[in-house]
């Protein structure tokens, strides 16, 4: 069966300033050190699997030109501007009306193109058996993270260890962040996977699915379906954008659903979601420190340091995070990542949103 | 009496990188934000009983220009240039044959170039009276700080309650930098007082010690005056001040010289020995911030953040001293800011001199 992917790329990437910024977020950023944008790293990662000319991109207006600039050969019209957003129930929507006009039915694949993973052989494996997964019935499959620690960040996924369908096992439930005690259960248990926001469907599954559990939401995709290819495809898809509500697939499809299957994922995953995960993804130094560009350590520890033309000396430094950028530098303590936010709704107050 | 000064302008100035640097040090910028150097301030703070013609200041080549720019109406000829830093005793005794040269005799009041004084009236007020001191005599008058914590960065100088000498009291001893212990006891004794490396003495006086005491460096000290005025000084200066050993006046001359008289500063003194000292000397915010710039803080306390035009943004921060300039970044924790000079020695060992 054909095969496509929809990749998600409308996020704004806050946590990643000031290296990252409302014109240019994280999912078009290199932090690899390799060169590749998140989002070409995502494309790559999948095209033994899917040709770019079935790759869909759902992002917002204002970066549809990096999306081209950054997907050499991806078909301008697989560029899914949403008007809004709305979360992932909307947009993923909105990816499965395009790909049903273009293939009638296919395999849709559903990526963020913002995370990393390490062992590229074993995601296209697992993506392999998941499209197998999906082909083979009306399935909803997700691929989950086999968990290494108690991490209370992220959703769950309770699989049936006894029921399974090939490789994939049957979803009990999808339980939202828990506490730490309760993450420390799940881990132990066995039974959990995280919720990576990864999925494999067949795009008939999918809509099905709208129509029965979002027909709120599945009414305005057929109203935009209509109008695809049409002169007034951009006045009704921002028309019907703006009436749907904000919703997750997760919570709007994934919890209610039937048929729903996980694969556990053992490929080195990180979804990037703070200066933090620079420390697990490069390699540091003999003192624990992570340095790029030019930059003199005195008595500095478990530092991040990202530099820029600029000289950065840290004296006495321990567990902070320091990025320089053209206009703007962070120093942030490590503990303190989370808010980082708080800096752009000051600035936001401030006026002061050349920084944004 | 005449009165003349000899401001010590030599120092390098390391402890301010990056806002020092070895082409700008320390005494040469403004730290107070009122736009006055240290140096100017200093100068301005003593215009009451000295005037600037009277004014020497003992710098080297490099700070020359930087010195004629910054003290306006300084004669040319009183911006003496040390070939060499040998310390204060060979600074001193080159200031006190070119007082000497052009006044004979006068009263010659040593300071340096940068430290601050908040109560310049009181200041002013102790320097007319120690320079009553030493034209009552042969006697060398050192201007001491009454402690009001026990520093252990300082020199003490032992005082005889006794013994008095108008409002000085006469010294009994100069004391090498105490340990802890020891400068808990001086503090509680309430007869020592903090070397400031302030003194007021007569030209004749402070001659005839170098004579008694640091003969060598005083047969230099007349070969180097016979040519004042000369075509040939620039030379013999050079060649003289090669063979000078480095050595303080404190050493060379106060620990063993008679008729020593203190007298016990109480003006708000700070000798600006680190970044700390713009802690003391500025306003900080309700949160302990002392922040000067274009600068956003999210959850910072106790910090000192002197930016540029760039923004800095500081998150989850305590006790950490950021500096920004044209070139390069310093972020430094406050316990470690004497630690600042091993990173102009990597700068050296990286070859990274433009730095510095």
């Amino acid at each position: 069966m054909k095969k496509t992917a929809l990749i998600m790329a409308g996020g704004k990437g806050e946590r990643f300033w000031p290296k990252s910024r409302i014109n240019l977020p994280k999912q078009f950023l290199s932090l690899t050190g390799d060169g590749k944008t998140m989002i070409q790293l995502t494309v790559e990662r999948i095209s033994s699997i899917v040709d770019i000319k079935d790759v869909y991109v759902a992002t917002n207006q204002l970066y549809k030109n990096l999306v081209l600039e950054q997907l050499q050969g991806i078909p301008e019209e697989n560029i899914l501007c949403e008007p809004v957003g709305k979360n992932t129930a909307p947009c993923i929507g909105l990816g499965a009306i395009h790909a049903h006009v273009h293939h009638d039915d296919a395999i849709m694949i559903v990526l963020p193109s913002d995370h990393l993973i390490k062992n590229q052989k074993a995601f296209v494996e697992t993506l392999r058996e998941a499209c197998d997964v999906a082909e083979k019935g009306e399935n909803l499959v997700t691929i989950g993270i086999t968990p290494n620690y108690p991490e209370t960040g992220y959703g769950y996924i309770h699989y049936d260890k006894q029921n399974c369908l090939l490789s994939a096992n049957a979803v009990k439930k999808f339980v939202e962040k828990p506490n730490i005690e309760l993450a420390e259960e799940y881990l132990k248990s066995g039974e959990y996977l995280w919720n990576s926001g990864m999925f494999v469907w067949k795009v008939s599954t999918i809509l099905h699915n709208y129509k029965e559990l979002m027909p709120d939401i599945y009414e305005g995709l057929c109203t935009i379906q209509n109008s695809i290819g049409t002169d007034s495809y951009t006045e009704i898809l921002n028309k019907e954008f703006q009436t749907f509500r904000s919703e997750s697939v997760d919570y709007g499809i994934m919890e209610h659903a039937k048929n729903i299957y996980s694969l556990p994922g053992n490929f080195g995953w990180d979804d990037v979601g703070s200066w933090l995960a620079v420390g697990r993804i490069k390699e540091n130094d003999v003192n624990g420190n992570i340095v790029n560009g030019n930059v003199v350590t005195v008595d500095t520890k478990d530092c991040i340091i990202e530099g820029q033309d600029k000289l950065i000396a840290t004296v006495g430094l321990c567990d902070i995070v320091i990025v320089d950028t053209k206009d703007a530098i962070l120093v942030c303590d490590k503990k303190s990542t989370g808010n980082i936010k708080k800096v752009l709704s000051q600035l936001r107050d401030l006026d002061k949103i050349c920084y944004l």
